[in-house]
This record gives structure tokens, C-alpha cells and sequence, in this order.
């Protein structure tokens, strides 16, 4: 297989919702599959918050399998012998698109001084990329979660772009819920004195705050179902209980091995400046206050996909978007799927997504 | 009305599930009403986790009304005009019952040398100070929350202390979601630099850890629909996204003035203690690995309430413990309440709760 990675240089500034303009944005992007001779075969994954390109590769800083790899490549739902499958790095990130680790053009990191970002910025970025790439309109746009946020913010803003739009597991806004997770998450991260008001590129960074982050976001990445199931109260390496603050619980030890080992691989700023994105993210303020108002011009075909133990994008936000594309007369196909992992079921196994995903993608 | 606030040092050490024993135990705690000629007439009111002993009486630090204030006094539900209520600081506490705040032996402040406690251990507490009251059968134990495991406890424990057990918004058993928010608030605590292995007593204590902690709980103590219903995705005093990382939304707001008020009025260690007692606790696993085996030597009539909305202590778990005593052959009685608030509902205006409570208690 040829290297999947890339990067690429935008030529042109990225206006930003919030006013002003990215320089030099940079993007670093997979992509597998070859693309047809007339440019009609390109699907653009997005990733979700703490994803990124490695889809189908591994993970340059922890050797592991890419976050899709069960579903992209040869053969497999999103086929690689037929579709050229891109994928890139949201702004904002760490993984080798501009971020706030980045160089600014004092040649310090941007640390705080990075704008705040939304859904929408990202995919401009995208676009951006495609229309480097001479990829005019997409065969699919395809993402889970934050990715689905991104999916449907091309669907709205750039309705031309892509033929097909998959959104797995997201919603068209987070909730106040979803805020006060993501605010937890902040203040953990801030709270930590190694932030130093996002200043700590080339000293400590700010691990314990995020970690603590990460603990909270992965209990509703979970459902309720799946910790009794995976965890219930078993005990970690031990007979009885200790009386003591160790990680007697083995769901104890879990979070604790998710939160540490996330650090080694993420940026602390990146958290703050994509959750934020994520919780400015309502797409029917964004059109006049009324959903169906984003769709009035798409011509593409929806799928939406969710799960019935997702209690962080439940099926009823979904069924809200249906109802939004319903009222733009766009063709939307929608499956809420019965599996117990909660909201991490898009990554995980099951089987019937895989169906679903082959089967709108044609 | 008489200062209702006493404390007293119970005569004896009091034995700990962990082993070993605590000495020189000190519990503060409030009566109202008066205690009638035969001592017929007490209830035992068990706390929350964060709770304390001022019930119907002003808070001293914050100034603000009881805690159930609403639910006990005369006339009331818990009427103290017919009643003799008693409340006291659960042990590991910091409002005048012994806790890690408190002096050792040594004249120095406990801090992680106070031993890890049980519920039972609370309630075991609680049958000191009944006994050096003279009162031998409670009217009712009643609790709600981290409460309704100690009412739970006394009357699997100490069948012939409670004629009538009262459990609100709890469960027999910490879930492994119950398990990982709490892990979450300790590991914020812990990494707090100024937490300091607990020994941060005449220093400055660990309030931004803390305050973390208590955001992470309160989101589990409210509803989505209360989140939604209460805050939506309204701005805080302004009328647009500022594109920073000001509390732009009310929820976030709201989340933050929770967090740093807590840490005014409670105890980093206290928290520690506390959570981990609630982890540790599952009423069944102390009794053979069946629940109903608790209540085998009880002749109580026990009345259990859930609320539709409580994501935390779900109706399921109650209708756990309505099962098992059922099978023990315990007369219950059993309601489901609707109400849109979430965990605190009990703490919250719900007249039917109020019908509930005032039926039960006869």
C-alpha cells in the first residue's frame, strides 16, 4: 500500500465564522483508494473530537490500528477498490493540521492566542482541501459524531459538494447536556496550574486536567448498559476491597488508563478549542433559526444512523434532523440500530452499520 | 424555637467494616420537634452525600435555608409538631461529626490517615447516638440519595431500630456509571497540585479540583429535559458567541457558580471519603451475594420512591430493592414519581412526594 499520508498548504486564507482569517492553514490528510479518471469517486470521512486522519492506518504515536480500520479498505463497507476515501485533520487538532500548537507567524505556538473555531470553519477547510484536490462534487460525505456535525454543515453550506450525505451517531446541536460535559472537560483543563493560560508548549503540559477531561467524556461515550456489562462492580487484580483510594474497581482502572493514556496523544488546547466548536454547533441558528432552512437547496440523498444506547446524541436528535430534511423534500433515509456500546457503537463492531454504510453508499 | 444544633462524643470506639476501630467519634447533629414520654415518636433523617445535619435550620456557612426545609417542621410532611426528628453529620463529613478534617489522636488533622468508611459505618454512628439518646425503635428512618442507603443499611443491620423505612431516590448498590462519576471527582480532586496527599489544612485547599468534582455531580444530578428546560442553549447576559472561553452559556455559568460555591462549604477530603464509601456500598454483596437476605430478620414496613427523570439512582434500582423485599416477605409499598428534575427531585418541590412521605410516616 502506498502511503496514505499527505499535507497540504491552503492557498488562500480561511475566513472564520468568528470573524477574521486563518493564515497558512495547513492540513494533514490520509487518503486510500484511487481517484477516477472524472473525479466522481471521493468520499470525505470526518472525524469526530479526538479523532483524526490515521483511518485506516496506525496511529503514529500509539502503533495503533487506524480508528475505521474495520471499515474502510479493500472489500470492506466503505470499499477502497472502489471509492477514494479522504480523510484530514480538523483545524484545530493536533495531529498535523494548524492548531493552536502550531506556529503562529511570530514563530511561537498560537497556544491561546488561536482563534476560536467552529464546525463550520472546519469544513471550509475541507472544502478548501477539495478544491486543491480538483474534487468538485463528492461522491459521499461520511462522519461519525463531531463527524456527522461536519457532514451536515457541508450539506448546508455547500450543497453542491456532495451527492451523499452519511451522518452516524450526531446531531444537529448540542445540548445544554452536551455543553455542561464539555464545560466539565474545560475546567478540568484549565484548572490544572501546567495549562498557565495555554502556555506550557515546550514545558509540562497540563496532563492531569486532561485526563480528568477525558475520564468524563469517556463515561458518555458509554452507556450505562455497556459499563455494567463490560465492568459491573468486579474488582481490579484483587480478591477484596482495600479501604483504600486505589483503583479497586476495574472501572476505575479503565478510566484511569483512558484518561492517562489519551495525554500522550492529544493536545490540551486542542480539547478546548474543539469542544467549543462542538458546543457553538446548532445549524438551524446558523439558518435563521429554522433547521429545514439549512437543506432548502441540497440536492443530495441523507442517511442518518443511531444508536438506542446513545444517551450523549440520542435517536431523538436524529429523528429531528429527519424531520428537518422531510420538511426540505430532501430524500433521507433514516435506522436508529440496537447495540449496547452507547455512543461508541460507530466505532466498534456492528454488523448491521456495516450494512447500512454499504448499502447508501451504492 | 430552641437551637436545634447538638453535638456529643459517643462513650465507645466505634468498630469499622475496614477493621480496626475510630476513636473519640464526635457527631453534630440537629433535633426538632419533641421527643414524646415513651421515646415512640423519632426519626432518623440520613443525609446526602454532600448534605449535613441543618435541615430545617440555616446553613452557617452559606447562610441559606435547610436542606428540607420544605419537607420538616410543623404541620409539614415530616411534621415535627407529632415528630422528634433527628439528623446527624454522617462520620467522614466536615460539618462537626468526625472526618478527615478532624484532629487525630496526635492533635494534628487526620487527612488520609482517617480510615476509609462504609455506609454501615455511618449508620453504625447513627445507632451510637440513638442508644445515648435512649431511643431504642425509630418511628422511621428516612433518607433520600446517599440517605436512603443508610435508611436501607439501619434496617438490614439493625432490623429492631426502624418500624418504618423510608428510601428516596436511591439504590441498594453503587452501578459501575455510579462508580466512574465518582472515580472522575476524586481523580479531579487528586490532581489538583494543592490537594498535596490530603495535607493541605491550614494552607490553601484544593478548590479547583473540587469545584471540578461537584460540576461532574451535578450534571448527574439533574435531568437532560431539567438541563434543557432550565438553560437550553441560551446565552449568559449577552446576545451573541463571544468566540472565547467565557461561560457564553447559561449552563456553563450555572455549572461553574456550582462548583465554586460547594468548595466554600465543603471538604476536598470529606469528598474523598465520602464518594468512596458510596462505591463501596451494595447492601446484597454484604449479605451473602442476596439481597433479600438483608432484609430476612426485618419487621418494618419499608416504602421505596423513584423519580421518571433520575438518570442517577434509576427507578430500576428501586424496584431492585422492591423485589428483594418481596422476597423476604416485607410489607412495601412502591411509587414511581413524575418529576422533571432529575436525581434532586427530592430535594425539590414535588407535592406528591410530600403525600407520599406524610402517608407513609402515618
Amino acid at each position: 500500500m502506498n502511503d496514505p499520508s499527505h499535507t497540504i498548504v491552503l492557498k488562500d486564507p480561511l475566513s472564520l465564522d468568528g470573524g477574521g482569517e486563518l493564515t497558512r492553514v495547513e492540513l494533514a490528510y490520509e487518503t486510500y483508494g484511487e481517484l477516477n479518471e472524472h473525479r466522481t469517486n471521493a468520499i470525505l470521512l470526518c472525524h469526530a473530537l479526538t479523532g483524526d486522519q490515521h483511518v485506516a492506518s496506525p496511529h503514529p504515536i500509539t502503533g495503533k490500528p487506524g480508528w475505521w480500520e474495520r471499515t474502510v479498505g479493500p472489500g470492506k463497507p466503505i470499499d477502497t477498490d472502489r471509492f477514494h476515501v479522504i480523510c484530514a485533520n480538523v483545524i484545530g487538532s493536533c495531529m498535523g493540521s494548524t492548531g493552536p500548537a502550531s506556529e503562529a507567524l511570530d514563530g511561537k505556538p498560537y497556544a491561546m492566542r488561536f482563534p476560536v473555531i467552529t464546525i463550520r470553519d472546519m469544513v471550509r477547510a475541507h472544502v478548501g482541501l477539495l478544491d486543491a484536490l480538483g474534487i468538485g462534487t463528492l461522491h459521499a460525505v461520511v462522519g461519525g459524531s463531531m463527524g456527522g456535525m461536519q457532514a451536515l454543515s457541508l450539506a448546508a453550506n455547500w450543497p453542491e459538494r456532495a451527492d451523499r450525505v452519511l451522518v452516524i451517531a450526531s446531531t444537529s446541536r448540542h445540548s445544554a447536556q452536551n455543553i455542561a460535559f464539555h464545560e466539565l472537560g474545560r475546567q478540568a483543563v484549565m484548572a490544572d496550574p501546567r495549562w498557565n493560560q495555554g502556555d506550557y508548549y515546550g514545558g509540562e503540559a497540563p496532563d492531569s486536567g486532561l485526563s480528568v477531561a477525558r475520564m468524563a467524556a469517556h463515561i458518555t461515550y458509554l452507556s450505562e448498559e455497556a459499563l455494567t456489562r463490560k465492568f459491573g462492580r468486579n474488582l481490579q487484580d484483587r480478591d477484596a476491597k482495600t479501604f483504600g483510594f486505589d483503583a479497586d474497581f476495574q472501572v476505575e482502572s479503565y478510566l484511569r488508563y483512558q484518561g492517562s493514556g489519551f495525554t500522550q496523544r492529544f493536545d490540551a488546547n486542542s480539547y478546548l478549542y474543539i469542544t467549543r466548536a462542538m458546543d457553538y454547533f446548532d445549524l438551524a441558528e446558523e439558518h435563521g433559526g429554522r433547521l429545514a432552512n439549512a437543506f432548502s437547496g441540497t440536492q443530495a440523498r441523507f442517511c442518518l444512523v443511531s444508536f438506542d444506547s446513545d444517551w450523549l446524541y440520542p435517536t431523538s436528535e436524529s429523528r429531528h434532523v429527519v424531520h428537518a430534511l422531510n420538511a426540505a423534500g430532501a430524500p433521507v433515509s433514516f435506522v436508529e440500530l440496537s447495540a449496547p456500546h452507547g455512543h461508541d457503537s460507530f466505532l466498534l463492531d456492528v454488523p448491521a452499520l456495516d450494512r447500512v454504510i454499504g448499502g447508501f453508499l451504492g
